[in-house]
């Protein structure tokens, strides 16, 4: 182990293609084994949605989809496939933008984002054209692979799930947290001063998304073979509020 | 040094406030020399947009600007201060939003973000009513860092600046690339296939963006004692195309 102060993002690949009814804890645990690795307090596991989803039961298969005249309607415009739009619209409470071929919903959550984050890569055998959708309380579910990990383990630590969403202004994705429990998803910085003693007045961070891209810098690849990280060095002020409490009220979004 | 797989973010302290002329490329030298490293070829080194800044002189005192008739209705309607909001317009090509106290710019870089980067906080004493500006040309400045490292140390690197915007749609800041010299921008998924053979669609990982906002982990706090962060072992395909070129361009913005 490094003495170096700093953190390290570990990869925790050897997870096996994830099934219905899963134990995400204990994928993690026996991942952290072959690593050689074992949870200290402070730690932070940032665990991919997709196989959290997966584990939930959250896929479907397109086949089994009738779309609806308004998703027909919709795909035609969008020259997609009606079943998937149909998918999208039933995982999302409004449509933000459907233009230029990109489908922006918002999901039930709140969450903005392309395709309601149904997404059909790694989702099964292309034969069985599955989906997988979003975690339906990602909050919930980062809570109890928190909690089962401490059962195992004793071990005060954090729980984050992550996802890859585009942005309004800028191209290509970057990983955000869509649920969190054991860190504070702000990190608020006002009331503290500057290197001259001036007081901030406007400063937080949102320190669950900067673990959560961190922790997609080791991830990511097509095959998505390290669908976990361990975050380790970091420290944070914890907390129990998840990362709902980071989308923006409506009545403060200046970009609906 | 750590044997452990994985990538480690090492905060790069001992800098001194930074002064207009003042070069990084030997001020990150002198901190690597302090925390006991050396670069070695494939390192990533994020530094705080605000030391670049001031090393090139991108500093302004609020006691030199005379706010034109504009600037000052437009502070009128936030309540704040007319130099600044005169500072930010001359920063900026456009006002995307000024209402509820906050003011968002396109910056004639093509940044879209709140008071065109504008920033009061460990600008300079109280007194000298300093504020920070963004680089004028943040991949160039990258570049010239990164260049003057390679003179030095022979070795192959990259060079992110960063800076944390805030969002439409979540709360909080988060780091990402304004400049960078030697990692791509965008990593390319497309044409990969996934765990089960299928071939991805659209992948495309903003990396530069994410290695800066996890480079934002160890720096952040009030009085930004870490202005720079060495990011090692991390595996990236090698670019000299900048940050630029992640901006969305305006005719598929579809948030304008």
């Amino acid at each position: 182990v490094s003495q170096d102060p700093g953190v390290h993002l570990i990869p925790l690949g050897q997870i096996p293609d994830v099934a219905p009814g899963d134990s995400i804890a204990e994928l993690l645990l026996a991942s952290l084994r072959e690593t050689g690795l074992a949870l200290v307090d402070g730690d932070v596991i940032v665990v991919a949605h997709k196989i959290v989803s997966k584990a939930e039961g959250r896929i479907i298969s397109l086949h089994d989809v009738e779309p609806s005249l308004r998703a027909s309607a919709l795909a035609d415009r969008l020259e997609a496939d009606s079943r998937l739009v149909e998918v999208i619209l039933r995982e999302s409470r409004r449509v933000i933008r459907a233009e230029n071929g990109v489908l922006i919903t918002e999901t039930h959550h709140g969450f903005k984002c392309a395709h309601a984050g149904v997404d059909r890569s790694n989702a099964g055998p292309p034969e069985a054209d599955t989906v997988v959708l979003l975690p339906l309380d990602p909050d919930s579910s980062a809570r109890r692979v928190r909690d089962e990990l401490k059962v195992t383990t004793q071990c005060e630590i954090a729980v984050i799930i992550n996802d890859s969403h585009g942005r309004p202004w800028r191209m290509g994705t970057v990983g955000l947290a869509l649920g969190s429990c054991g860190v504070a998803p702000l990190k608020d910085l006002r009331g503290q001063t500057d290197m001259y003693g001036r007081e901030l007045v406007s400063s937080r961070i949102a320190l669950i998304d900067e673990i959560a891209a961190a922790a997609s810098l080791v991830m990511s690849g097509a095959d998505e073979r390290v669908p976990a990280v361990l975050v380790r060095g970091l420290s944070y002020p914890r907390s129990l509020q998840g990362a709902a409490s980071i989308l923006r009220p409506r009545d403060r979004d200046l970009f609906p």
